[in-house]
């Protein structure tokens, strides 16, 4: 199934280019939290699943384009990241020195984005009025957490994995002896994640180590790698993360991008497509109001 | 008001060595999600702040030795964290020098910590079994959210807290050359965050930037500090971390901590007092499960 969090967070099945709603099959008291409407259904999943499609069968088709698609989820209790985690080159499969220390996420660990980052599809990544930085683009496959737990070994963690959507790893670069924040402030400006176009449930994408995974800036192609190309895979990401806290239903892993790192600019489109989940773009605007902190 | 979660995400208003349970006061709807209730209380507070005072009136009181607590916000969108943020020593009030690198959080920004390392009063700090790694402990204010927003300049920062509590932030060293895992993750294994006793609110803080903030290690004395001695302070931290996103209700601010941080191990308990705002202690143990991942 495709899921989709669209409006004032309604739930809806995706079909081809229409989108049915099904938010009637969740139950009215999660109005009072409408954002937390796709962790519920996660944890929840094997009760809703059946009603979710049956309330879809007879849901009016809307157009996608008439909508406007949230993040696959909109409130995440984490969204964990990995560090750059491709090996450099296609081709050189022996290699593991991708980053800039020569270390993957299996010595570095994993960082925090603000899950307030989050943007949906056709979406905007705000950058600072003014600011002269660095801006650069990650192209990246996300996973989302189904079934929570802690400790779980590799050979048990793809049980853990309910879905998968797309995400933009957005950053603000340092820039050595001048302005060097924090990694995850850095990354968590708003409209910094772009995750979606919507979260494809895992049995709908059979071997998510195959997958081609592209990055283009205005139509040009700027990053393409394989998910079998990953130095850190998805297992041994969730047995990482997990050894050191509970994963929760509805949490987000950013697996890491490939080589093509580059900058973008206000009035640049970015568009992300990884095969079997689907097709995401954003527009890069600079913001309309003044910050009181200059970047 | 001091508001607790207790038990099974139950809210109650503390009254001197009693709490009084006041769940009945918000939605029964909130059940398909209690973490939730803090933050839907917070988001609400105008319209709930009386119905909770008149239900408290009328509930039974319990000693708070017999209830468990929670941490303060169970599931704070985001916990944002400033770097060590005091003068170095009382009495040095021109030098900015207190980091490492000699930065603030003026120059750093924030950090992030994972809402899944918190914990409550009495609860349990567990380091990684047959770690041999350095572990510390630091003593802070804890800012908790009121009324979200972006770009929020520093003189209506105020307006925005909804709350205080004590806030330990424990932290896994890096060995520089052998172990330098990234810092949002050394600091998120769970119950490294003790986030507590309850949330006071706060009209019962009148001068934040006023309060001892101690801890101690066994019964000794091992931070000592003023608010008034940070270098970044509330205001200006709420400025700088709404330029970057908008910050949330619920969301936990830790301040930072001042000199004298010091290493834990298993068997130690570590108490924060803060002026007005409580008191909270909790222990270390070294986790019962191996992990499949050394630390």
């Amino acid at each position: 199934m495709k899921i989709a969090s669209f409006d004032d967070h309604r739930i809806g099945l995706v079909d081809g280019d229409v989108v049915r709603d099904t938010t009637a099959a969740l139950p009215a008291a999660l109005d009072l939290m409408p954002q937390q409407r796709v962790n519920w259904l996660i944890e929840n999943w094997d009760e809703v699943a059946p009603r979710l499609q049956e309330e879809a069968s007879r849901a009016a088709a809307r157009p996608l384009d008439r909508v406007r698609l949230l993040p696959a989820n909109p409130a995440p209790p984490h969204v964990f990241a990995a560090p750059a985690n491709y090996r450099k080159h296609i081709g050189e499969l022996g290699s593991r020195v991708v980053t800039k220390q020569g270390r993957s996420a299996r010595e570095q660990g994993f960082f925090l984005k603000a899950p307030g980052s989050l943007v949906g599809h056709r979406g905007t990544i705000g950058l600072p009025k003014g600011s002269t930085r660095r801006f650069d683009h990650e192209s990246e496959l996300a996973v989302v957490v189904g079934k929570g737990g802690r400790d779980i070994p590799r050979a048990d963690a793809m049980a853990h994995v309910f879905g998968y959507a797309c995400l933009i790893d957005a950053t603000m670069r340092i820039e050595p002896g001048v302005a060097e924040e924090e990694r995850s402030m850095r990354k968590s400006f708003a409209g910094f994640t772009p995750l979606g176009p919507w979260l494809v449930t895992a049995d709908e994408v059979p071997e998510p180590q195959a997958l081609s995974n592209r990055l283009w800036v205005n139509g040009e192609l700027r990053q393409q790698a394989d998910t079998s190309e990953m130095i850190v895979g998805i297992a041994e990401l969730i047995e990482l993360i997990s050894s050191v806290l509970p994963i929760r239903p509805g949490d987000v892993i950013a697996t890491g991008t490939p080589e093509g790192v580059g900058p973008f600019a206000p009035g640049d489109t970015l568009r992300i497509a990884i095969d079997g989940v689907g097709e995401m773009s954003v527009d890069v605007r600079e913001n309309a109001a003044v910050s009181p902190r200059a970047y």
